[in-house]
């Protein structure tokens, strides 16, 4: 067993820019959420991009479609933005890959006071490792499959649908 | 699905007394870990005992086995010590119960920086929700059968036995 | 000795809000910050206003110096956006209150990593305490006299001037 | 204006050690408060001994106080254990240097949440600006002179004498 981590940028991922007051992106938090981790399993982290997932393009998913065909590990954790992770899930969903692919997300950025982040890396770790072959979003505990979640924006947490 | 949450006290549970300069338990952080997860899984938690696992009688093993034999929740999550988590894991295991039952720990405690507790407990409770009945040790991103773990306590991890 | 707190808002106060992803202002994580350092000086803390330094106007800058001018306590730190720290300063400083005024900030929230607000704020605590009557800007551990001060924004720092 | 600070060890600067689960010194963690503080002023960092305070001896506080009579910094913050702080500050009070001498501790590690060591370097960096030369304790939001203080060890607290 082995896992692929690919970060695509996200809530998750989101740094706090003193000079300009905004969340960005910087390097990704997720080599040291997985060293603080402590994890033993082999990994390949890939810094994909690093975009809000609003800002994401039918070209954008392509790309991460192609980094999942390619990925020589057949469990694959999808670090996304939760606000368009479910229409990148139908995407890799539809491309019927005979690998164990996951999207988490966060609603708290990793860098942030009581952040969700870690937690959800941990479960989708999990998920990756143990979900059979096909396409999973892991948020609030729960194991959705691709096709039948939806995101709740005014309670801001995954449903079933 | 449901889960069900016992702490048994451990590092994870580990907090600083100002006043004598120890780490000692008082409640549990774990309630506070699964509201900043937003968890929406209905989940049960169970504050059964606080004590390091390197104090754990034969006595305190068979109350968290009774614990778990009481639990309407089949997938359960023991949060426990890491020194004599192998061994609680043998005596659940030999019990067949017809449940999933995880237990995991952590290195540093959920309070101090950079503590693997929140990504543990991650992993945990998806390992608690996607394995077969049975006992598992979920450490370092791995799942392990209760039969085959053991901890290298010079390294500071989990491995196969 | 008693001092008294104001806060207006700034970036010290922002607080995320995961439904909009946006960094805003909720109830001031000051009196948290007080809990956490243990103070046993007599402190007032008063939430006068939550906002941004940019969005400040003449009369917020005027409810500030009212807010001193019938402070009981006559060591005063006032918490604020540092884009116009200065300018609230002047304010302050032409009105010649007989009150050690001090005002300081943060470049990284409270709420996020490797903030520098909880020093700012012990580091403002001694200076009202020390201090002569007069208005003072604390920042970047350095103490600044209110007419002799200004924000370098793109080192981010204060500076003399 | 330029200061000079100097580790001795005791709680604000005890951090976990995974392997053996106790608080133990490793390398100091005042370079990276003072780098997350913004610090703008002059500042030298000395690492001078890392012990608990209840191990101190004559010998220590006489390293201390040749720290401080060799420092060319007039301005010195002595970050030391909280429970015999006082015994060091009496010696270095007795010995009348003419400089500015600061101490400060901690009652919660930096690596701890809820940690009051960020509020008390800064709190003392201002006092150690500030104050008159002669020898100061700063905790809990107080400065007070070395020969009238003392720790209250059941509320925790220091107090005048």
């Amino acid at each position: 067993m082995s896992l692929r981590i690919i970060a695509t940028g996200g809530t998750f991922d989101k740094q706090y820019d003193p000079l300009t007051g905004q969340l960005v992106f910087g390097d990704s938090v997720i080599p040291s959420a997985l060293a603080r981790a402590r994890i033993t399993v082999p990994c390949q982290f890939e810094p994909l991009m690093a975009i809000d997932s609003l800002d994401m393009l039918d070209s954008h998913r392509q790309q991460i479609l192609a980094a999942c065909e390619r990925s020589n590990e057949r469990h694959i954790v999808v670090v996304h933005g939760t606000d368009t992770l479910r229409e990148t899930a139908m995407v890799l969903g539809q491309a019927k890959l005979p690998k164990t692919i996951v999207l988490t997300g966060a609603m708290v950025p990793y860098r942030i006071d009581e952040s969700d982040a870690l937690f959800n890396l941990g479960f989708a770790c999990a998920a990756a490792t143990l979900c059979e072959p096909g396409v999973h979003v892991a948020m609030n505990a729960q194991v959705f499959p691709w096709h039948a979640v939806h995101k709740n924006r005014s309670a801001g947490v995954f449903e079933a649908q």
